[in-house]
């Protein structure tokens, strides 16, 4: 098999994200040893994705994701569809022998989340969460540090995810309970909470206070919670839509016993390193030994948001032709239903003004 | 009267950190309507004391702070000793008829700080808690903006106060309960929770955790609180002595709904602001119509940390002399409890695992 | 025409972001009016450039240049090849009715560089040299902010572009006067020069040292230039490969009687923005109306150094199918030729000890 | 001798900095082994000077700098006047057989700097220039490293002085050139001159252009200059006072074989640090280790820019106490001369546009 027919559910900002994802990697990466082919792409909107399909290079365009279930040309299905249409499709699809990929977060809730990755899991496909941050050469390195024991033992994580638009009415799916399962915690918060759970292991609890701060809105425009590790860390999670200045500001902070690590998604490819107690060194992630940089430049010619698809879908596609787990370094659907899990104990604990423990099933 | 007698508890850091700010404002500041004259000091060690009488130009050095309280040539009692000093001295103080201004935090628990506050407000004299951060020109810049409505109504506080050092054994007092109260919490979340209510009102209720990573400490190294504001704004309010490579790392961020403000004492001169959502603008606060400018230089040139107990203890003094409130840009006996009493719920919060209500007295 | 044909003259560095480029823009901005078709690569190591052309996806590989310019399915020729093969190869494409593109430095003296543009000029194909950084969003912005009188009148300019590999013996080509002609003067300065030119106008002197720091390198490792621009402004413009913890470090700074306006290429989604003496603003340039961001993401999805090479593209595509100018947004042979004239400036002046007039021709 | 009389010309904004050095290091810095005494401040307007003695605790004003001259009680003169006022009362002083510390910049001119250091060191006491940034922390500690070889073969020095207040008309006099000898030049440029030689070493060559922006100044703007270090360094030097958003930023980078340093006075705590070609890491300059720390605070409470002044004055008392070079880390009068010398050779090369040699006598 030299090749990976792709079927594609959903052809908008991530849509168009995945297709890059797919378009640059067959070329940058190598190449790799199977080829992504853009089979078909999905939507409801005959003439917009007529067009999406031509600008993207998809072969065909359909109107019913169930299309791309059935054809026997696309062994992978890739859903970047809007939170609702996330579990009947992605089930379909590796039920009929498809490896999937779904954007986060998985489900809308924490059942939601475990069923998809409950069935998709029991028919043997690669699965994949696209928790895409993950992917970002100077998270993979941090992470890379801390299993190193660079860091030592940990104590805390703080993590955030500041947008500004909430307070316009873009996107208006969004806010929409039925559509988007939840608002700033779904969209936002589970990148935050995946990342604590890739850089410092599982969540054993959280304490959190949720906000809508615009009337009529079904979901939350903000979150706020401290949350303990079952190592023994403490830290904070916190998202919010109505952050004025923060474009698309998910920053973290690692403490450890011999150091810390810090990070800005708007300066994605600098990580601040302490080692020791010798102040925050800017690193460059872009060195030829730096994670994913053999594929790229020489050092200093930096890479773009984007390109974290091209590293994932690598990813993915390195795990199906190896036929090796798409864990640790890729999201499997249990990581995005551990995600959704948290998130979930976030609401409750918000609802019951009390600790809530995570207790995934 | 030209001058005011001050006598002195308490020589080490904040003893210098107060007879700096007396000294300088003397010249420096205007001058002021009174002149500080430093009468005493007292402390226990007699030759260390003496020495520092001697280097500090007291008149005089004592070993027993009541002979400070009986000295009718003071007429204000700084107390800058450690915490478990700060109750009954001031209170003697303040009943001798002297005003006082306390070291933070103001009592070690909040029953004790309510006795401080509630004991010297019936005597009538001035008292101050000297949380300093008030008077730092970027802080003071930040209040005067959001009380003119520059950010709207505010949705969010985020504050964090990162050290190192709780990773070495220096300052054994501080780990002791009985002497200290508690740790990182009564140490350098008060400032948090100080600046918290300053900038942006009244804590309503508060969601924590707590940690002593040393073994064999009595006191909190680390909290993690998420705060619910009585207008109606959440966030998060942080310390920690366990942050390698963050010194001195008071760091905080509103946003309103019509922009955004970040501190960090680490870069004290500095106020970031995002006027809606512009981006964030580095203000280095030091224009002649700044905070507390018109006392000092050409602007850039910078200030540093020490310069907040002259703007501090100027301010005490304007209001000793004019017999005007302390408050509101002055914290008061009332702020040292009731930062005190948010204190207690975050201890009582870890313990119970529930959300708590901050009930003021 | 809907399809353009490509004929690449190397597959190195800057071979791969030239095809990067092309393709990326064919799905990603719009679709352009044109379809860029990669037909043909040229190498002299048949593996390496089969390889190349296979990666990359180009129709076929060929061993001799001449081959792209006699192909008739190649109607734009790109040439990436080192500066030893600019001259040649390119007037003969040009001469051969085909639209050229060259990387920087145009040719190694002023001398060539002139001959270059007088022959392809004389033929009306449209031609590009590759100064890539006048495709850096922000760096379009600040000249759209300069143009639109927003710094009032221009008083300073001051570039720097400074790298650290200097200190090793990569591509030690670069280091052959023949084959590069210069070293970081038409490397990295050539750069400077241009945007320089770009932002600010003509420059009318230059005075200037230089210095090769490592025994055995024909060409120069560094640069200093004091540069005099036509309409008043004064400044530098600097280049090292010795400058140890600089990756990829071209700076700018315009300092005007209204604002100043100032950049680093290692944060290249950052412009510094000084509106008056207000302080610098973080513009984060990813906003809907910042200059390319019509074909990219939601605000903060910040772009990668290589997407200045899918804007310029673009450009150069608009250009062929509009039959419009290149310049005054792209740079052309002119271009080209006026920035090695101030590179021979800037060499003679460190000759001669003397400040020198640039004198185009 | 336990007390040193100080008599100060000038209490104007170098004035003040001065008076807030003494008295600071009185009871700041160990106590030192001699107080200095604050006798007699002379100022022509009989008003203001009498309210500076009293506002800065000096004992006595006078009119006329002859009578500081004159008096016996003073053992200092400490010149913090125009510039025109720096030559004759200094050697006066001296010539009475007082110590002197004259601000910067010694001169108008080399040949009246010249003069000045000539026969005040034909007297035999201490003198100092007040160049107060070799004071700040983190350039002592640079001076340190630099030292100790930890950078290597020095092959870089940049530095810049920009300031933003010459687009106003405020401080006349020192548009004025009989009055201010230079501007920017003077000013700003000396210290930076003065940084290069102390970091890296005697200068050997200028190549220089000068502006002056606005009409009916007689002095200087701003200059820019390529410099050439006597050991083979390359760099640039300039100074404006026309950079908008820059208010008092005197930044430096200083490359060599085997690592980076760079500061910027608006964050004048703060030393970057490239170890190697490992990227900048930022130290607080604040630990108990670190210049001038023994005197301070806890690391992270950071210092402000007078406390130039206390490093300054301290170090100049200690040479007297000791008779003990003020050389290296204190600037005498020679180095006040060099420096004047290397401005006047900036002067001539913009005027003759050749490179000129600094040639001290």
């Amino acid at each position: 098999m030299t090749e990976i027919g792709v079927g594609m559910l959903g052809y908008a900002f991530m849509g168009k994200a995945h297709v890059n994802g797919y378009r640059t990697l067959a070329y940058m990466t190598g190449p790799p040893a199977i080829e992504p082919r853009l089979v078909a792409v999905a939507g409801r909107n005959e003439e917009a994705v007529a067009a999406a399909a031509k600008t993207f290079g998809f072969e065909r365009h359909v109107a019913d994701w169930r299309e791309l279930v059935a054809d026997p040309a696309i062994q992978l299905f890739d859903n970047g569809g809007p939170n609702d249409l996330h579990a009947e499709p992605t089930i379909a699809a590796a039920e009929a022998g498809k490896h999937v990929i779904c954007e986060k977060p998985l489900g809308r809730t924490a059942d939601e989340s475990h069923e998809i990755w409950r069935r998709v899991a029991a028919t043997g496909v690669k699965h994949m969460t696209a928790f895409n941050y993950r992917f970002v050469p100077a998270v993979r390195l941090a992470r890379e540090l801390i299993e190193a024991g660079e860091l030592g033992e940990i104590r805390h994580f703080r993590g955030r995810y500041l947008q500004e638009w909430g307070m316009t009415d873009a996107e208006a799916w969004r806010f929409v309970r039925e559509q988007a399962g939840s608002g700033a915690l779904g969209d936002l918060g589970a990148h935050v909470i995946d990342l604590a759970r890739y850089l410092v292991g599982e969540l054993e609890s959280v304490s959190a206070s949720v906000r809508t701060f615009q009337p009529g809105r079904e979901v939350d425009d903000a979150f706020e919670a401290v949350v303990e590790f079952e190592a023994g860390a403490v830290g904070t999670i916190e998202a919010s839509r109505f952050a004025p200045g923060r474009k698309n500001a998910l920053s973290w902070e690692v403490n450890g016993s011999k150091g810390s690590l810090a990070f800005d998604l708007e300066r994605l490819n600098e990580l601040q390193w302490s080692e020791g107690t010798s102040g925050f060194r800017t690193v460059l992630v872009s060195e030829a030994d730096h994670p994913f940089w053999q594929w790229w430049w020489p050092h200093g010619h930096v890479l773009g948001w984007e390109h974290t698809f091209v590293h994932e879908l690598r990813h993915l596609l390195d795990a199906i032709v190896a036929d090796t787990d798409v864990a640790p370094h890729g999201a499997t659907f249990e990581d995005g239903y551990r995600a959704a899990e948290v998130c979930d104990a976030i609401l409750r604990s918000a609802e019951s003004g009390s600790r809530e423990r995570i207790a995934y099933r």
